[in-house]
């Protein structure tokens, strides 16, 4: 069968949307894809975590009946990348000025500053007025101790944030903001 | 309120069966925990990876009503030490002569030999015959890279592996093991 129509639509919508629609979390997982098969970094997002309550079995095997989200204590990816441990998450705000601080849980922060103090790359990549921003967390926390503020202005995301290029391969390259900070001399 | 009786079992409990009872990922669980709690390493074990087919809300919040479980493509557990990123797996085998390879999925396979070229330390935790042994991502890629076999022997274990020791803290420690392969400087 023949869908013209629905061809077209979906031509135009890669060609002149590009990434628009496609939710921040499938950009990075696309891009992590793509560090993957082109061997450049392996990283994955974890699993949510969940509190499971109630389990049987059904023709597909073992299958939850009952479940809960857990609040999680980690960011949500990590891996490694040219032997250094990356730790980070992504949040999006439909904020304009600020990005509030209440996107990231106490244990959060706690881990970015365990991450980094252990000798990791950790950061957010944050999506907020259309852009895409890498925020290191060394930046995050100089904020954090220096104010006494629940958001993060955007003109300091602005200014000590990176933008992330938005591509077709890899849609977000987070890694060149990594080499640009971390492996200036390679 | 006294409860001798109580005390005095789990007393004897603590000390004649010491970790005997607890299963290997506990015991796992509950060194990283240690390991955390000390500042020596930021090591979490990974959600288990389902796929949601319904979900909805109860007086809780958000429920997931039917799950099933996903097939992981990497290893359980992984983080940071000494700078370095670690990723590995526990394996428990009733098996008294040698550890079945159907334990280690190919993609966890896979995995482990990018961990390591990407600079990482991947190993495996298993617990055979009473012992639980550390045994290197490195040995396990030779062993399978020269032999056509669906098995490693038991002696390979022996040989190659590391014992673990079993403490009351760290329950089980790990990170002693990568000292004195990758640290032997420190």
């Amino acid at each position: 069968m023949n869908y013209p129509g629905n061809i077209k639509k979906e031509y135009k919508k890669i060609v002149t949307h590009s990434n628009r629609g496609m939710g921040l979390e499938e950009l990075i997982n696309q891009s992590n894809l793509y560090y993957l098969e082109e061997d450049i970094a392996v990283i994955y997002k974890k699993p949510t975590p969940i509190t499971i309550v109630d389990a049987s079995f059904d023709s597909h095997g073992r299958v939850i009946t009952k479940a809960y989200f857990k609040e999680p204590s980690t960011l949500d990816y990590n891996g490694i990348y040219k032997g250094k441990y990356i730790d980070f998450d992504a949040k999006e705000t439909q904020n304009k000025t600020s990005f509030p601080l209440s996107n990231l849980h106490d244990h959060q922060y706690e881990h970015i500053k365990k991450v980094i103090a252990h000798g990791g790359i950790s950061f957010l990549i944050i999506s907020m007025n259309g852009i895409v921003y890498y925020l290191d967390g060394y930046d995050i926390i100089e904020f954090i101790n220096n104010n006494d503020r629940k958001s993060i202005p955007y003109s300091y995301i602005q200014e000590k944030g990176y933008v992330i290029d938005k591509k077709i391969r890899p849609r977000l390259d987070y890694i060149k903001v990594i080499d640009k900070i971390y492996f200036k001399g390679d």
